[in-house]
């Protein structure tokens, strides 16, 4: 059976107390929609439908980068979520399959329980997720009879029966895309708040002879996020799972409460994460590494038995062979960097290439920017770059070449050569006394 | 009315094993006493009294920090804290008003709380602090009548009844300048430590005829400090508020608990700091802005759409205008940095204006100590100050000029002029060959 | 008494997922063997013994580190614990004296408690060490009689009323060498596993007349360490426990849980350390310093009142006299730093010594290697080093004397000299503004 998916994402988000639309918010350094949409995914949609309202032109790029055929459709008014997902009714007019409802700020729902959904409704005609909460409060109960889905009733019409239910509704909800949107367009908005809700849809069905059940998750799954602070609560809760399942496949976390991960690190066994590590999206480790502490990686990869750290940046395009050494305050962009290499100290290496087996003194910088394009360093094997050289690129340095510390390197420089080019040293025997002495004098007249 | 503080800040504070005085040590980048202090500034107080015992040279700059009129009276002997406040009793003599009594070791209580206090002293003589304790322990009770305070009883000497009062004695006190002194003068020290107890005050002054009130706070308020570990457990519970407060605010913090606040940094709406951020005092960031991780900011302004770090060190003085990139291993300090400009990796900008939309190249240092003075730079708009300058203060660059990377520059550069300083490259072929074998065949020996 | 101590170190630890043996990873910057081992040093045993299997190199390697003549014995198959301590009775035939068994994931027990059962040995022919348990879950109990140890009863064997028992088996064990080999030679394999038990001695001393007692722990000393979690929560408890102590000695952790030391590090009274610290191994810090956020320090010395970072890295060997100042960006590595000399930014000081109240400018560099050896870098005292200067090792700067900013210093600078290597600066008027409308316009070109 076919799937779509349609991710209410119109909300402002008032309590966020933001420009950013809600669902733009990041957890783990992608945006809350992204995740939304990603758990879904799995299910291979068809369609993935976007309902955007506040920000409707990001909400838009950022649906496309998660899902490159996401089409969006924008509900000007926030008139409640069955009216949302009836705005989505035209863009699907042609899908024959199963419809299902997610939410732009809801960023947990796993694809198994999606899945799981999709499974149930073999005997069901609309199914709800449902969660079984510590402290239900004011949540919708779900009232059940066996596997099925008596009625979802909400907090304020509750028995006090039904307020010692702790299945609550969590909103998502999948059924046949005809079946969804003939019951959705039944909504009527005859309550306080003159919203049409998308969970009326249950009662239709029901008055409709159509049957109900509900999939149940752990109520982590359905963590919705309406402020910064339930935005860090739902960060922390990502950070605590990721950290475990880094630790369960074989990683060792030395403080694991300091390391941040991003939705997609990848990091092999028996590497071992010092403290205070920071990943930003798009990193893959090989097994065997060591990451020092205060490193911060980004877009990059790293082969196995790299050391990278302390202090080390890796930016986006940073592409590490096996063996290579990256130390203190070295930062690295859009480089390759093959086996075994070193660059330990100081140094910024952007745009270019370096050989195997090569070593970057301290201090080596590629000035890859002349102030209007940038251009590429290509370093040899087994070259020996003496500290502090200036390699102006576009520049290439050969295989087991040298370059003399200090020098700015402007042309090309050949295999087995040595280049340098610096001021020969003068020194002036009593001279620093002397101007030590002046200097001194000055500040001392100044003074007076 | 009129008010005057005392600030008790006489305390040895044996129990923090330390040489410095115990109001000195500090919580988020400011002396304990300071905060004792700063609460009560808010009801713009004629008078300030600092009694200091310990360090009280240390003790009376960090109060003329605070507040500039703090006057500062030395209490030789640790009798009691009716001892110490009679100390401040000659300076106040001229005084006509309201003197409220603080602890330089108990940072947190409100102002708004002190306000209530003064309000209260329209019904009351002699108005207490009481704070609810979640577990009394040993302090002392506060029985009341209605709004009236009846008695405070010590633990020792409560019955089971008064031992199951949870509302208890903070310490703090207000009462008329002649009141007060006038009871204090009476205050006895027939007890085990023979010591003058301020508490005792209340009982003299039911003696006297006059009325007795307590104004109640939540425990936090109240929180002292004796030891390292309930210095660490302030702190904490500071920075907890500030991240609370920061993110009611709109700012986003990806891991709240690995951002460090100063006492008073302030943060714009839809600002977002990234883990392990530590602000010093006196930072201020405007909204739309980005910290990235691992920096490291005091002192320094922050204007709206900047973009900080990773890794970058903001020292005072550092004042940047919109739109200021400042990238990874970079220090500024004591300088203006205009729209747009950009400085991205590993320089050293300190007593220098950096012009809009200009870029400094990595590895740049202003030089600026010759050993004995500090001297300026000044660099124009637009520049471009290639890889590895070295800009020799006093020294300008003009509008749109360009520095060769790997120059020392001495000499003012008018706009649109080109500075180069240095050598010219010399490449000689199987050099780097040669000298390698010969380094090789040298190890060699060494090693026989 | 003599003692000889077994550690059992030979189990692969499968839950680790890891190539290294388990009682090699790391807490606290040593392997869990090393703190096994030196818990039971202050006994000054004559006698090691490492019961290794699994990487038994590796293990044996670690544990010479931790006490030069430990001594190796391999166990091939992990037939149990009775069996791993049989192997080592070989190498202990000649020993007269007490046997203590330790175990290598066990890092935790206390010098103090190892006294304890020695001292307990003058009443009993065997003690065991027991932990009350907080939850005792499937752990053997301890049936005590008195001060004496009745059985040890297996959790599947014992009865409700001994199940109710909170008092359990750490495996913990001091006997009489020959009393102990004695007994391990009569345990059997007659149990499910098909293993010999350690903890059957009890029974079999008990069968031969001997007398058997418990000596009790808290159950932290006996947390066992099995998966990468274990690891992570066991590092956590000795974390909290050393910044703890810290505190009580009289050092400020402005965050202590951003605070991570080593097993060893040690930090001298009124020391202040900064959110966010990473000790590695061997580390002294005298009194009176401060050590900024983002550093990080191993194998050092900081003399009293020294200023170490924001982002400051000493590495091995880097020892620093009183009152030196280490700043931003800076990495010192096997060099000594004179009394009151400053590096403070971005520099790489390594193989060097910096004389007394020497000032190193921004950017300098000890180019130390030359592509194979390592070389010396001699720096007198009150010098003066220019921003960026390349020091090329070996090469001596002598007493006051100072070089240019962006020198390369390749000879000797004598005392009181100045020393200078730069190219001179040419200025080219209108230069800069021709080069930019240049590359714009090959920009242009190229965007066509």
């Amino acid at each position: 059976m076919s799937t779509a998916l349609i991710v209410l994402a119109a909300g402002m988000g008032t309590r966020m107390n933001s420009d950013l639309p809600k669902v733009l918010h990041e957890i783990a350094g992608a945006p809350m929609l992204h995740h939304a949409i990603a758990s879904g995914l799995s299910l291979e949609p068809e369609e993935v439908i976007v309902v955007a309202g506040h920000g409707a032109k990001q909400v838009s790029e950022a649906a496309a980068d998660s899902f490159e055929g996401a089409r969006i459709v924008i509900q000007a008014e926030q008139n409640g979520t069955a009216h949302a997902v009836g705005k989505a009714s035209a863009l699907l007019a042609q899908f024959e399959g199963d419809v299902i409802v997610l939410y732009g700020d809801t960023p947990f729902i796993r694809s198994e329980t999606l899945a799981a959904m999709k499974a149930a409704r073999d005997r069901h005609d609309v199914v709800v997720l449902g969660f079984e909460a510590a402290d239900p409060g004011r949540y919708g109960r779900l009232v059940m009879d066996g596997e099925a889905l008596e009625r979802i009733v909400e907090f304020k019409d509750a028995t006090e029966e039904e307020r010692a239910i702790t299945l609550c509704n969590s909103g998502v909800l999948c059924a046949d895309r005809k079946v969804l949107f003939d019951l959705v367009a039944k909504v009527g908005n005859d309550n306080a708040a003159g919203e049409y809700y998308l969970t009326d849809v249950i009662a239709l069905a029901q008055e409709a002879g159509l049957s109900a059940g509900a999939v149940t998750c752990p109520e982590e799954e359905t963590m919705g996020v309406n402020s910064r602070q339930e935005l860090a609560r739902a960060e922390a809760e990502f950070q605590a799972r990721a950290r475990a399942e880094a630790m369960e496949n074989g990683v060792t976390l030395v403080a694991p409460e300091t390391v941040q991960f991003a939705h997609d690190t990848v990091i092999g066994r028996d590497t071992v994460i010092e403290p205070n590590v920071v990943f930003g999206p798009d990193v893959t480790i090989e097994s065997g590494c060591r990451i020092r502490a205060f490193s911060h990686l980004e877009g990059c990869h790293v082969s196995r038995g790299g050391l990278i750290g302390p202090y080390a940046r890796l930016r986006p395009g940073a592409e590490l062979a096996e063996e290579v050494h990256i130390g203190n305050f070295v930062e690295v962009k859009a480089s390759s960097i093959d086996q075994g290499a070193k660059i330990n100290h100081l140094s910024y290496i952007g745009d270019a290439h370096v050989g195997e087996a090569t070593n970057i003194g301290a201090g080596t910088i590629t000035c890859n920017y002349d102030g209007v394009l940038k251009h590429r360093t290509e370093i040899g094997a087994r070259a020996f770059i003496g500290s502090n050289t200036m390699l102006v690129a576009p520049v290439t340095i050969g295989d087991e070449a040298m370059t003399g510390s200090g020098s700015v390197i402007t042309s090309d420089v050949e295999a087995g050569a040595m280049a340098i080019g610096r001021a020969r040293q003068v020194t002036k025997p009593g001279m620093a006394r002397k101007l030590m002495e002046y200097l001194r004098s000055k500040k001392a007249q100044k003074a007076e």
